[in-house]
């Protein structure tokens, strides 16, 4: 379930391309008139707006943006008028940086979006690029973190419903074999991680819990600093709890001293037209807040504006 | 360079289908019929026949097809009928299975598809068996092959024709060191191969024979029982040259006491629409007798005419 809210009448997107000009013109910049068009029009409707923007002006909308906006607010803006492939292109792309590096970003992309999502992403990340995903993250990474996350971002899941029970039980077992030993790097574990399709995965980790009593995150909950091993508990979260796994890096970016605005932005921006509302719901479930609130007590300006705009909740 | 002959009329997808009908009906299946229709039709057409056959008499040509013929020629008509993706689809799954496991075919497909084929080929393979080519593929394999197959298979690489050329010089030197100490399995060399695109391969190698003297592929040459190491030496042999793949491939396929048919009818019907007049060349180049006339001297009956229909070697 998406927060988005769009308007029942949506202005042509030359209406909204010649407001959006209208708000970078004279003294000063009206974010809030930037605001109350993009944050309220979905992806197909914001790809018709930069495409006319760029007939009308000859110029990219999002340059335009990039001059007039700065700092978080300029970041979230940015990404939410990214088409969805585009975004998790940039965001890759920024994360396999050496300066920008971020393996969790990987992780995340490759865990959380559908495979449809997933190969869009990985097309529009050769389109812009003119590389692979895969090549860039396998050069960046080494060792166990480059077997997780090259196969996680290169292979795209069969998304069926359908289950093999025999094949869960067997998996399940295995994985926990594994990891009593703590093979955590095992050749098998990443395999089950990486191979099943999300159905199959929720079975075998429902089995899991079953036969062996704990949950498979509990299992590989550990004070170490092993940042392999947190990458592997995070992406089988993504893969079978995303809102979970959403809601867990929403309460730490905002429970942090000093709000951590990168995850915050990401988790808003890619998830307001998919599941937001499903993981603001978990988020108040396990924080007894509402994340709007959260978001309020923890951001200003139109930075906030944005963001509680994006979550549904506009004044 | 295909060698597929298609006559400048062709019949409606009906005609043909109703021709192939009466080709099975009677005492006897008149196979001369069935190759001088489906070996002169492109997929798109053999798509359409198949399509009209169905809904007009309720079966799967390919169906009646196995019904009708048997062996060797079976296999050719069964394999050059289907969709090139569907095809691959079909070569990959039998080779992920245990009584017909076969590696160097999974390596084939991951090695000499165009990114475009691949992608297609595992999207028929999920439509097909309701899981995906990549969790098949790592199921029945393990340790080194596994790693390679996998990325083979799962990583879709870049086409674009930009070369990186300070890139190619560092991974030719790394490539170099890595072969030098023996390590074929070394995470970078697997990553080179399998996540470069083919362009940027090419110039790695070209890099590779310039500063150290011999080719890639003869450095790689060993006598050594090692399947990894030979399925990681075709791979690259695949992926930056194809026609000599294809070439070898033939070559020990036909010199074989007792051809290897499996392997014949897999090149042929795979490529007569793609290079198998690059491979034919290639063939003579090589071995100094045209390809045509080593396949016929090699098989016989509806089997050798299907084959030399497909290389465009009607009499």
């Amino acid at each position: 379930m998406a927060t988005l809210k769009i308007p029942a009448h949506v202005p042509s997107p030359s209406e909204d391309g010649e407001q959006l000009r209208n708000a970078f013109q004279g003294w000063g910049t009206n974010e809030g008139l930037i605001i109350s068009i993009l944050a309220h029009r979905n992806a197909a409707q914001r790809k018709l707006i930069r495409e006319t923007y760029a007939e009308t002006h000859g110029e990219d909308l999002l340059k335009d943006l990039d001059k007039e906006l700065s700092s978080d607010f300029e970041r979230a803006v940015m990404l939410w008028a990214l088409d969805p492939a585009e975004r998790d292109a940039v965001l890759a792309n920024q994360a396999t940086k050496m300066l920008t590096a971020n393996n969790s970003i990987i992780m995340e992309i490759g865990s959380t979006r559908s495979s449809l999502d997933l190969l869009r992403a990985k097309q529009a990340y050769q389109a812009r690029f003119k590389k692979s995903l895969e090549e860039d993250v396998a050069y960046h990474t080494s060792g166990d973190i480059r077997k997780l996350l090259v196969s996680l971002v290169g292979i795209v899941r069969y998304e069926g419903d359908e289950v093999n029970m025999t094949l869960a039980k067997s998996e399940a077992k295995l994985l926990h074999e594994k990891i009593a030993e703590k093979a955590y790097n095992h050749e098998d574990v990443i395999r089950i991680v990486t191979t099943r399709s999300k159905a199959q995965l929720n079975a075998t980790l429902n089995h899991y819990t079953n036969e062996f009593g704990n949950e498979i995150d509990k299992d590989l909950e550990t004070d170490s600093e092993d940042e392999y091993l947190k990458l592997l508990r995070a992406a089988i979260k993504g893969l079978a709890y995303p809102e979970k796994y959403f809601e867990e890096l929403l309460r730490l970016a905002i429970n942090k001293t000093g709000t951590d605005e990168g995850a915050l932005t990401r988790v808003v921006t890619t998830r307001a037209e998919v599941d937001l509302q499903r993981i603001a719901d978990e988020y108040q479930r396990r924080n007894s807040v509402p994340l709007d609130r959260a978001i309020d007590n923890d951001t200003s300006g139109d930075y906030q504006k944005i963001l509680l705009a994006l979550l549904g909740r506009d004044e």
